[in-house]
């Protein structure tokens, strides 16, 4: 590996680590050994990417706004359910995720580095307010506080998915909060042909990772 | 005040203390020594009520549950748009409630003592199944599940709500979830006559407040 990627590579593993170990223990317990200890990396290695802990949780905070996967669809409101579906398919499996939402409901971490919640809410509302310039919401839809209400509800869904089964349902549970606010939001010709099954974030993500990999073989070749 | 009525207040005064610093704090920085001076009582007074830190939080929690101040409705979703409006009205006000929810978001203190969250899902889903005997809901609204989908955004909302603005503005974030989600479960006639104006949770609390008064003025005449 050419030094540059090898340096990105042990930074990824270090901000993994760390993503498990904030989200495991909370920001407050957390230690550097114990991030040091899952990443398999030297003391010296991790200090050359992370001057602190702090820098860290900001580093897991950083990666937290990601639409990675989310191809554009002829429907906004289907790029919307696009981004909460791939969402809910990755943060059972990526901690580095799950860490984020963690960090930013711990009230103590919060008041040190912000949350993600405010980039969050307007990403969302751009592609509402995308929808709508469409005509796929109602008239008198409000997309910033629609925005605002939907990354609440998102994140209640996630908290409560992980204390009540360990996260295992959360995109069934993703699909029914869309399900469930999408007649309040959207013209029904719109609703109709929109995919909200509960596997559509694994089916768009798989569909992303095959061709990340096409390309990866075709630049090899 | 005789001595049973002083033993009653003083266990109030240390929970309401209690929820005061778990919610601040958070369970993991909270101290014995913090609470009792909040309280304003002894020592002796606290461990006679609490014999531990652990006892404290399962205090503040099995006070979460409360639907104090909602009154019987003819319509079945009035009642349940009156209890998540009603906590919405109380909760920025009464720091033993908002404790609760800070210590079933926090995975340590969750993992110790459970959450409130499973007795708000029953008792919110058997609101729903009440009003869909009565041809309230949407034939296909499964009642359990949205129960869990609404406790879940109920309080994905109330976090967001603290972090964005320190919750001044839950009972129109509360109100906003109802109009939302209502036309997605409900049958168009029973929506139509709904009260979810942000201010619904503030009238009947008054009211509650006010019945209370006279009835104890009454019986002290």
């Amino acid at each position: 590996m050419a030094k540059q990627a090898r340096a990105i590579h042990t930074r990824r593993l270090i901000l993994e680590a760390a993503g498990e170990v904030f989200d495991e223990y909370g920001y407050e317990s957390a230690t550097i050994a114990e991030i040091l200890g899952r990443a398999g990396v030297t003391k010296g290695a991790l200090y050359f990417h992370f001057a602190s802990k702090e820098e860290l949780a900001r580093g897991v905070l950083s990666e937290a706004l990601t639409t990675e996967g989310v191809m554009p669809q002829e429907s906004r409101l289907q790029e919307w359910v696009d981004v909460g579906m791939v969402l809910a398919h990755r943060l059972p499996r990526e901690p580095l995720l799950s860490a984020a939402i963690r960090l930013s409901a711990d009230r103590k971490a919060r008041d040190l580095f912000g949350t993600s919640w405010p980039a969050w809410i307007s990403f969302i509302a751009g592609q509402l307010t995308a929808a709508k310039e469409q005509g796929e919401l109602l008239p008198h839809v409000d997309t910033e506080r629609i925005a605002v209400l939907f990354v609440s509800a998102w994140t209640g869904v996630e908290i409560l998915s992980t204390a009540l089964d360990g996260g295992d349902s959360l995109e069934e549970r993703i699909a029914l909060l869309y399900d469930t606010i999408l007649p309040g939001v959207a013209v029904p010709g719109a609703l109709r042909a929109l995919d909200t099954a509960p596997d559509r974030g694994t089916r768009v993500w798989d569909a992303h990772c095959a061709q990340r990999e096409e390309e990866a073989a075709s630049a090899a070749s």
